[in-house]
């Protein structure tokens, strides 16, 4: 393959990934998930869109209300998405918010809570949500709540713990997510000191989970980064460090930093040669770091969102570097996701397919698949191929 | 197929159930998972017996010096078995208990709390194995201890609440298992008012889980048995209401009470209808009452336990009723699941294949698949078997 992707390929990805956000994958969510009697999103929904089970997960409201308002004012500001946005963002403040004041993770669709846990990624997504609120609209509320939700995620200590002090872990999640938030946050309401909380996560990605000697970025470490010998310990969870590796390839961008961009190149090196199935394509769920089976019984499937994941650490890897391996890495993906996951009939992604390309279920979401991986994925995709496009390509090289 | 096994169908049976017990399952465990240095079994161990992980389950703990002193109790007074039972008591005396008299669910090696939570099954597991043991030496500290743990697990309130009480629900878990401890305790060390408890057990059972109209065991209900229209409400776990199945069976013949049975019957016969993979043979994980998609994605793999629990359930449902139906189902699983998961090169079955029979990870065991489902089937069948080759058969009919 050449290094640089064909100009009439790069004008059909545009218009795959265009056509996807909007027409595709945005529609089928506000169709069929939007809750127009209670407000927020529904996103337990099969496969035409028919709605499964009506409890709302927290995450997937402040995931969805913010794309919709990033869209609104990134994209397009249609009065729809701001509706859209500020109709879950009531549900939010109304229903999301347990009296300790802390957010619960799931709620009926009336908005009485069902659950809550431990960690903090509720207030992480509400956060972003609010951040654009504020930037669509300029409310001053709608901006000092996306920063006090952002200090409560990035301040919390799960608490009660679970898990003993025993063994204490940490997870590649907690600085992953501080660094997009943050990101987004920066953008969208010029989160204080954002710069420098996003040099602390991306510090400790690579002081403690970036391991060069062995090519593998950990899932879950000790707490100065060491290497533990558990089912837990081992567990690689390439999709996930792909995820982290294009933000800190951005942050490199954005921030003259070639370090951040390589550091990001690092990993998705690393986790594709890891986490790609060099069988049946796609991105694997979960791998061993030393080859050894792993407990989780689902680590051989193919979920949506690494695919999702990669397929923009690799469009961007390529734009910021030039180099056409990454161009190749992208095209296998972007062929191997495109041939599979999108559902022709209905709209919208599958997520959940065996190793082999059988579908596992036909549904379209739970408390875990919402609006938001897809979505964002034909976004972030459509822009690098329009920048690429326009000949901004080899950053690094530059 | 002819209404009852040929003769030497039934010899071969018999010994392919007392070999793997005794010559393959017991002797994999024994060799590979006992901690000779710090008491008690390891069970997350890849296909040849390396250990992967060297955390203990406390379930597994107790389900193993269950099975392995009811073995010493009723098949065979090996030194050894009595031994190994003892080294894994120690263990949970010392180790497996919090300052709040609740026991923990996993442990380091060395026996340092890892994680506890919020359910009484270890509980539940603990109190069968001190009860063998007391029956096996005539402890009264055993039995005593036997007596408290099922008093602890039975009336055991979960807390603090994970879920709210917005939507109270109960699990066909509680029931199932009050059922199996308080038999086995019974027989053990004479557990008071055991018959009382199976009783009210099996009558929430039959009232509140089992739905005649539709045909189907519950694996969730509200309070009162009311049907829930949402993912979990709607989820069937068929191998788990058929290990009921074959508890309220046995309660039956025991107590002669011809209505216990036939709800076994019922349950075996519904679940098997609703779980039979009839494409790739085998009882699939879960299923969703209205045919919907369920949430939870490996929904249609084929683990270990519920093919153990149905081939039970099956062939003493044709020893009880004389019913040629369950003879050839019981053929009909029997012959799916010893094709497949028994590892002829290392002992002990493979715990987790795909849909199509196509192996997902290799290994023998972790916190959840230890040394209980497989022994046990094999112990039962064997008995079972040789009961219907003395001519035992057709309890119902006589």
């Amino acid at each position: 393959m050449s290094a640089a992707p064909p100009p009439e390929r790069l004008d059909r990805l545009i218009e795959v990934y265009r056509h996807g956000l909007l027409d595709d994958s945005i529609p089928f969510w506000m169709e069929h998930g939007l809750d127009r009697r209670f407000g927020g999103i529904m996103t337990s929904l099969d496969r035409d869109g028919t709605i499964l089970d009506t409890d709302k997960g927290v995450w997937q409201q402040g995931r969805f209300a913010w794309i919709i308002g990033h869209l609104y004012n990134t994209v397009e500001p249609r009065a729809e998405w701001l509706d859209a946005a500020e109709s879950t963002l009531r549900f939010i403040q109304a229903h999301a918010f347990d009296t300790d004041g802390r957010m619960f993770f799931q709620v009926t669709r009336e908005g009485r809570p069902v659950r809550k846990r431990r960690y903090a990624f509720s207030e992480a997504f509400a956060a972003m949500a609010f951040g654009e609120h504020a930037r669509a609209t300029g409310s001053a509320a709608s901006k000092a709540m996306a920063a006090k939700l952002y200090r409560a995620f990035a301040g919390h200590v799960p608490s009660p713990p679970k898990f003993t002090d025993v063994r204490p872990m940490k997870s590649m999640a907690a600085p992953m997510i501080r660094i997009v938030v943050a990101q987004r946050l920066r953008d969208a309401i010029g989160l204080d000191g954002a710069d420098a909380e996003i040099d602390r996560a991306i510090d400790e990605i690579r002081q403690d989970f970036m391991k060069p000697g062995i090519g593998c970025c950990m899932e879950n470490v000790g707490p100065a980064g060491e290497l533990i010998d558990s089912f837990d310990g081992r567990l690689l969870n390439p999709g996930h460090a792909i995820e982290g590796a294009w933000f800190m390839m951005r942050e490199g961008e954005l921030r003259n930093n070639a370090a951040y961009v390589r550091a990001g190149c690092d990993v998705l090196d690393w986790m594709w040669d890891r986490g790609w199935d060099r069988e049946y394509g796609g991105m694997l769920y979960f791998r061993d770091v030393d080859g050894k089976p792993v407990a989780e019984y689902w680590h051989d499937m193919k979920f949506w969102w690494p695919q999702n994941e990669t397929i923009i650490a690799t469009l961007l890897a390529y734009r910021l570097t030039g180099d056409g391996t990454y161009a190749a890495m992208h095209a296998q993906v972007h062929d191997y996701a495109y041939g599979l996951f999108p559902d022709p009939d209905h709209g919208e992604w599958f997520g959940y397919f065996h190793r082999d390309g059988r579908l596992s279920t036909p549904l379209k979401g739970n408390l875990y698949k919402g609006c938001f991986h897809v979505p964002r994925q034909a976004l972030e995709c459509w822009r690098i191929a329009g920048e690429i496009k326009r000949g901004r390509t080899g950053w690094l090289a530059s």
